[in-house]
């Protein structure tokens, strides 16, 4: 758990309101069901400078995440409200921009709310983690294809029903490790609870499909993929065997907040690892 | 979704507080990333006759899904919040007393935050779906032993991580149903979004075994279990093969709010009920 600086909060048709006030009521579905989606990416500045990182994709994400829950979107909505708080936000070196979106209250359900939080990163164990992290393997439970023909079980939704993944930290915590990769019940590699996998072998970098195995589609990855491609670093998306990725030449776990992140450690194994591709997806993720 | 109708709410530590009023903050766990556990059960009547029904029972599983997130518990506190609430509702009924625990915020994750709410039930709603239920079969991912070994899976804890539940609900009904029962991968009924399932076959009642399977601790279940062993009907925890359910002598699906529902139809395939077991298994839940 990131120790907590600075915070602005925002809500949807309000603006900007003081970050200590409550803003969900007791019967708010996102609150008691967890019934919503979110999307986070870095604010990098502030006042009229700030810049939202991959601002676009990560709104068409979260639409995606809203579209599949069945709840409206408000686009332009969103757009004025991250240009409000972004604005009102004294710069800092790097900060969380959170969106969150849930599916209303009991007494008003198709009156989906919105908020944002800009939360300023704690740069030094951001330092620590773009240097390297220890992983550990946990069994995620569900099969590689589990969310095939199966759309309530919401693959791919950037949910706030995220206590599992919360869960999964603290137990790789526990373990001595800093995250976790979870690993399907067919044993491939799916990702992180809070980052996608990447691993390079002879030359060719690959990442998990979403769509069957129900992952989230990670916007840092397609950044890394598509510049990797550019020149001439050949991509792929495919189920990548957990035993496979000890005899790896690198594996990475990139998530748009904490980098592009090299695994040093799997299972408490050391990795093989090269600090020119580390430097080179670090790049090409925007670190 | 049931059409709200009048709710108290009371927050630990500071009782009962304007139902409008907004109780969370942007950064609650609970709220941002469903990290947190809840409890429901019937308060039948108001004032100082009120009954919260088998309160012993929920407070315990309540304390369970806490102590398995690893968040303090304080049941003294609870007790008297309860207390407090159901002297300050107006009798009705029948409404549903729902106990919610958050980690607290990410300023100070280690305060975990609590409140419930009282909320008028839909007489009516309960009393057709007493009267009996629709209900499709969805497939859950899981296999019936995905939780054996993998406690970051957070089986058996009643979670604020619910979104799945609630897309199942929908899901069902979008196909003309009133509620969904999940299989698991390797074919095994194992429960409804919000209810435990029980089958009767030659006399025998059988719901899903606890454990392994992930599946919630049902209090009603237990009640009705005890009930029937007092008067010598046997009964057992034992997989369910989902594609049984059709030549099953009766089926239903029980919770503490809805009561032992009977299932009229699976998929669309009428199934065998009995008039006079439906009467006693509602009795024995206490409905």
């Amino acid at each position: 758990m990131r120790p907590l600086s600075r915070q602005l909060v925002a809500v949807l048709g309000r603006g900007v309101v003081p970050a200590a006030e409550p803003i969900a009521t007791a019967d708010d579905l996102g609150l008691v069901r967890g019934d919503g989606c979110f999307d986070a990416m870095r604010l990098l500045g502030g006042g009229t400078q700030a810049v939202a990182e991959h601002l676009d994709e990560h709104l068409e994400r979260f639409a995606h995440s809203a579209a599949t829950l069945e709840l409206p979107f408000d686009e332009p909505g969103w757009r004025a409200l991250i240009a409000e708080a972004a604005n009102a936000w004294a710069p800092a070196p790097e900060a969380v921009l959170k969106l969150v979106l849930t599916r209303g209250t009991e007494a008003a359900p198709h009156r989906p709310s919105g908020f944002l939080t800009v939360t300023e990163l704690n740069l030094a164990a951001m330092r620590r983690a773009r240097a390297g992290i220890r992983v550990r393997l946990l069994a995620r439970g569900y099969a590689s294809d589990a969310f095939a023909d199966a759309p309530w079980l919401l693959g791919g939704v950037k949910l706030l029903s995220y206590a599992v993944n919360s869960a999964a930290k603290r137990a790789a915590e526990a373990s001595g490790d800093d995250d976790a990769l979870f690993v399907s019940s067919d044993g491939y590699a799916l990702e992180g609870p809070t980052s996608a996998v990447i691993v390079l072998r002879d030359g060719r970098l690959t990442t998990t499909p979403t769509g069957d195995t129900g992952i989230l589609d990670s916007v840092t990855t397609r950044q890394v993929f598509a510049r990797a491609a550019g020149v001439g670093v050949p991509t792929e998306h495919a189920l990548i065997a957990a035993t496979d990725l000890f005899s790896a030449d690198g594996v990475w776990l990139a998530s748009s907040i904490r980098g592009v992140c090299p695994v040093l450690t799997l299972d408490g194994r050391t990795l093989r690892r090269d600090p020119g591709w580390n430097a080179k997806l670090a790049g090409w993720g925007g670190f």
